[in-house]
């Protein structure tokens, strides 16, 4: 049995253990900020009288804010039990006591980390929160130990920074062909510059948008430098930078680019069908296009299938069809597995060798923590595979770590803070792993082709600071960043510290599966119980069919028939659930035939049954219902009355089919 | 004079003269938190023994928080007083009370607003909302008083919400000619649709990219009613269904879309150079291009040039290229502008007679609220002139209350609830005059071609519950939902409570310019005072150019120097500021050159100095600069030692001029 001890100072605890440390803070802090305020030109005096409180139009407006607050708080009590352990639903959890005391305290403070003039405090926290996060992930962040150091930062959530990673490729993929188009046309030429040392003007259009991130990064710094070198009148390099201003992607539009360019295709966006939904608005938000976001087929894992993407990438490398981003999912949002991320990068490095190039984007906004999992503490290296599995049962698989150990060879990462980080919303991020490209983003790439401005002398830092040049959004939350920052600093990121709270997820989902496994033996004459992909890392699924039916319909009806016992439902008093917990479906277009049928045959289920067409008024037969359980709780594993909460819940879980059984057999 | 008592309970105070109010209620409702903890399954004892925090491992976790947090706290008392009615830089300030207390509470239960089911209390909220700014803006909301009801959401700030308003408009824009393809393509037509109640298949291409957004919503509705009718085979309807898919805008990407219809145009996005620089992320992010963001000049006052609209959109309706949106700044952040809205609704109108469209979308980030200030109490109508100018010398001019009476007219509003709602980050908002505009934006709009899901029995209300589907970003903070919703109960959005704290920032604003002229006439003798753009609402500039002198870069390097002494510097201890202010820059070749001109010769520079050329190393000269103050704190007009805070402050500007020309003598 782990030892949790380690746990208990973290979170304020499933029955408010920490109350009392919780407020000591809390009241610290408040009075704190409370008597600083007093301390700012003591001498101006008060601007609410100290009488103000006894008169009547104050009491009234007190009297109908409590009235307010007391309602709302009196709904958010009959709403979601989310810090509870017998909440194993969506991936929401208790929150950690540092990270939310920090953004309680910072928010009375008001920062707004848009610019550093906005939030002095916050926006270094937040510059460095980018960096933890960097370091946890394997990508470089000291300018000593390399040329490429990443770079990160907030975002509102997982959405949004998946929106930054296409955004980031697209303006570095094709800047290449905007600045040789300008320079053409205003006559100027580079010299041996681009991965095959050329002149740029050599270069095809299919070349140019095939240069690596790296190699466009060190064009922008040599053509920079070149331009410098050629003396141009102020006139000369105003034209020359205006007319790359005028080619550029985000200047033409996607319409007008294409169509100037039309020996280009239209990039592809590949992700896998276990991609988050946030896939399908990216593209659509960015202008690329919902045809042009490819799926990967999966294996029975739920891991991308290599065999599909190979064939995928060789058919669009035949046809020159540029390739924006292949994006891995680390920790699917309904499955939580691992894609093969170091065989995306084998593949992402193959095709350079042979003059091609996407990006690779990670999807980590559920998985990315448990990265911590994977570093040692002083050194920051990559654990060793039996390291990382001590104490655990199965985890993590050859295939698993092999993907956790190629992270750091991405280009981007998504991670989202308030999911496995166990802080509170919004707090997303976007992590690259090459700073540099924030110049493709900023204003105006041209701004660079500037003897005056050259990137040797500008403090990139200080630039940073200025965020709101460089991100998809403005105005924003300094609190964020300072509960992550404050968060990461007490509960570090490797796997003596961060590392074992997602231990201990992984551990009760491993733990989960065997009771599972058991119950599917105890109940065997009368249900199917099926977890039909092993669960990778912390998230758990599966079907229950009653025995001898072969139609899905009956199937999902069942399913959700007991499933109603553990679904939250406003209308009712809560303190009637004894669980509760969430459920996916798989829908039939979107899940790869050839799996769905092994999966509905595993159940019993005739495949004929699952039908495509939504017309159909059978709709519960368009999809496959599968319970799902987040085993985020850290408390999972607590013991009482003999049992631990998932031996209470599978007993729950044993007794409710039986219930619901019985009714079915009774109505049938 | 003005009475401020009603302040008095809203604010925790800039002497947190109201702490003792705010920590009851922090205890309480913590407490309250706590003790439903442990009411939920009482049984289960505690995780956390009590033994816990005697041991040596859970202390030491305790004091590095405690270590970290303080730290957190030190760095945050240097930075900046946003609280303090001595702060009179960027927009922000103190908070409300009921906003924070219900932001804080909310966050310990930690619900998240992508779904009903994740945020059970805090997503019917946030719809809520939505419906109290509509009423504000003038939109109806009551489906009994009319077809078209509006929606609202939160979104992350209000640069998130501007790329929402562009999103909106082209999904709508476009879905008419993708119909009219599938149609074409699958041989179906409809009868009678239309604002000409025409065949569709009738329609050119550029009479369907200018159906007004109502014509849109209405088509989709008729068509599918007609499909219905038609009795399709499932085979045949899942086939139409696919096409319009394929053909939509989203579905083929910019670059496909406009390349199969190459009779149209990219279109237009036309903006007030007053814009904030989120406009320009927006056409790049949404692949619209830069190159299309058209710039509308101002007048003096900083308001869009109507002659210059109508000129440009003349323009573009002669060549036939579709606008997609016109853009009217309601308090632009650097000037607090108003742009007139009402011409600009009028000139939509006018252009729909003549057959074309382009939607119209206020950019309220700042002045949204301000709105509160023109409605009554009971019947939420729209105040006379008279009744809103009580109190105040110049607001609201004939055109400010003109283009304020037409706000609930445009097609889509972006308001920032953490500016002017003075509530924490992140707290922005999208208003939608036209609710049905969803279906648009949702997973496919082809799914309404289905006779089992008309709209007519799918409850509305429950589809936008699952708000994820119908925004941009996915997790969010249902605390921010509490916060703006518990904020706008207790101060309802009208003219005799939230318009009240409005009215004290104008009237700050107006008592503020007085004050500037009288310093500027007993300073004539050294320096020209000069405020080049009336302040229309709460935000002033001017300028500082020392006697005699005709350089811009001079007396930009003069303003500077004047600045330093209320620019926030976090190296210095902060008690050492007396006022801390902000600035902004007016760059050569954003603003029209006439008005430059102007603006300098008012300031007795000569134009000439006015360098466009950013590689001339006189780079202060391709800029204006101006002292910047956002009159937002409610306390500015509160008088202590005989003054209130806008004389202490001119006072001390006044020391600090002479002070910098002596210095300037001195020098030279």
């Amino acid at each position: 049995m782990m030892d949790l001890n380690f746990l208990h100072p973290y979170f304020l605890g499933p029955k408010a253990e920490n109350l009392d440390c919780f407020e000591r803070f809390l009241l610290e802090f408040l009075r704190d900020h409370a008597y600083w305020r007093r301390n700012f030109h003591p001498g101006d005096g008060n601007v609410v009288p100290t009488s103000a409180p006894y008169r009547d139009a104050f009491q009234d407006f007190i009297a109908s804010m409590r009235k307010e607050l007391q309602e709302l708080s009196a709904e958010l009590k009959n709403a979601a039990p989310f810090y509870s352990p017998r909440y194993i639903g969506h991936m929401n959890s208790d929150l950690l006591m540092p990270g939310l005391l920090a953004e309680i305290m910072t928010m009375l403070y008001n920062p707004n980390n848009v610019a550093a003039e906005a939030g002095p405090a916050t926006v270094p926290r937040e510059l460095e929160v980018g960096w933890q996060l960097a370091r946890m992930f394997g990508y470089n962040t000291d300018p000593q130990k390399g040329s490429v150091v990443a770079w990160g930062h907030l975002t509102s959530g997982g959405t949004i920074a998946n929106y930054e990673g296409l955004w980031n490729f697209r303006e570095v993929k094709f800047y290449p062909i905007a600045l040789a188009t300008a320079a053409r046309v205003t006559g100027i030429d580079f010299e041996s510059v681009g991965p095959l040392r050329r002149r740029l003007s050599e270069y095809s259009s299919w070349e140019l948008v095939n240069f690596s991130i790296q190699d466009t990064v060190k064009l922008l710094e040599e053509s920079s430098k070149q331009v410098n070198a050629m003396a141009l009148s102020d006139g000369e390099l105003q034209r020359f930078r205006n007319q790359i201003d005028r080619e550029t992607l985000v200047g033409l539009g996607h319409a007008d680019f294409f169509a100037k360019h039309r020996e280009i295709r239209p990039p592809k966006v590949v992700v896998p069908i276990t991609a988050h939904y946030s896939w399908d608005k990216a593209v659509k938000v960015l202008g690329l296009g919902l045809n042009n976001l490819v799926l990967v087929k999966t294996d029975k894992t739920m891991r991308m299938r290599m065999d599909h993407l190979q064939e995928l990438l060789a058919g669009f490398e035949k046809d020159r069809v540029p390739v924006l981003a292949v994006v891995g999912v680390l920790g699917s949002t309904e499955f939580s597995s691992i894609d093969p991320i170091d065989q995306i990068i084998d593949l992402r490095d193959e095709a350079m060798d042979r003059g091609t190039y996407f990006g690779v984007h990670i999807d980590a906004a559920w998985g990315g923590y448990m990265c911590s999992l994977f570093r040692r503490e002083e050194t920051n290296q990559f654990c060793q595979r039996e390291e990382v599995g001590e104490d655990l049962k199965h985890f993590p698989s050859e295939d698993t770590y092999e993907a956790f150990k190629a992270v750091g060879e991405s280009d981007s990462i998504t991670v989202d803070p308030h999911k496995l980080g166990f802080l509170p919303y919004p707090c997303g991020a976007f992590v690259a792993r090459n700073m540099d490209v924030v110049d493709f983003i900023s204003q105006k790439a041209s701004y660079l082709y500037d003897i005056k401005d050259d990137r040797g002398t500008k403090n990139r830092y200080d630039k940073l600071l200025n965020l709101g040049q460089f991100i998809m959004e403005g105005s924003k939350p300094g609190a964020a960043a300072a509960a992550a920052y404050v968060s990461h600093r007490v509960i570090p990121l490797n796997k003596h510290h961060f590392g074992r709270i997602v231990k201990v997820t992984i551990k009760s989902c491993e733990y989960f599966y065997s009771k599972i496994n058991h119950l599917a033996y105890r109940m065997k004459k009368r249900v199917l119980i099926k977890i039909p992909f092993f669960p990778q890392t912390n998230i758990i699924c599966f079907a229950i069919n009653p025995k001898n039916n072969r139609h899905l319909a009956l199937m999902n009806f069942f399913g959700r028939k007991v499933f109603e016992k553990i679904k939250i439902n406003r209308f009712k008093p809560l303190q009637m659930k004894e669980f509760i917990g969430s459920y996916t479906s798989m829908v039939k277009g979107k899940i790869d035939d050839e799996l769905a049928s092994e999966v509905l045959a595993d159940l019993d289920i005739d495949p004929q049954t699952f039908q495509t067409d939504v017309i159909d008024p059978r709709r519960q037969a368009d999809h496959i219902f599968l319970f799902r359980h987040s085993l985020m709780s850290p408390w999972l594993l607590h013991r009482f009355e003999g049992k631990n909460y998932i031996d209470h819940y599978v007993a729950y879980l044993e007794r409710m089919i039986h219930e619901e059984l019985d009714a079915l057999g009774e109505s049938s």
